[in-house]
């Protein structure tokens, strides 16, 4: 898994640090502007740790200790039930699969069901 | 340039949104622990920008324009006169290159002189 050129988006809010990234396949998505919907073949990562302080700097909040992995799988055909996607997670350092089912994603993902549930802007990066 | 698997680090303070990440020798360094001194031949980036919000998750903080991107390039010999890295910026998205001198650059990390320089703590991935 790489971050994709224009594929990859952080974001913190409720203390955590998120890294979101996407394969190749997705940055070229990105980039092209075809992200609403995503193409079937996306697959987007996102990586959670708890926030932490640099003992030099304080105010920065820096990843801490993993939380989970989660990806998000497209294809429209084979997960037409939760919306035209797969969802994953897998827990701690032991990525333990989280067995509690797809509505627990889907669930906190509906504010973004227009936007073909993803929160995710990609981050621009220079070419 | 790829995430290093153990080589990324994500930190937000003062506002912007900052994404480092280092080139595969960078990622086997952190992985081993080689982080003081950083191994000849380590290149770390890190991407600046602006902290935005998103619609639907307004708490969150996501990259907005790109501010610059930085590089350290580790060559303790060719590098001595500026403590074993060579410094280099780009600035905007025409990647303008900054001209003010590496003084620039070693002034703001002299806190994290006695960790070579270098701020980031590399983020803990999963194997």
């Amino acid at each position: 898994m790489g971050v994709g050129g224009g594929g990859s988006e952080v974001s913190t809010g409720r203390d955590p640090v998120r890294l979101s990234v996407g394969r190749d396949g997705a940055g070229k998505a990105a980039r092209a502007g075809q992200t609403n919907p995503w193409p079937d073949g996306t697959i987007l990562g996102k990586v959670v740790w708890k926030a932490a302080s640099l003992d030099a700097w304080p105010e920065a909040k820096v990843p801490g200790d993993l939380v989970h992995a989660e990806f998000m799988f497209k294809d429209s055909k084979k997960y037409a039930q939760t919306y035209g996607w797969g969802w994953g997670r897998w827990l701690g350092m032991e990525q333990k699969p989280f067995d509690k089912g797809a509505e627990v994603c889907t669930s906190c993902h509906t504010p973004v069901q227009d936007r073909d549930w993803v929160f995710t802007v990609p981050a621009v990066f220079p070419r």
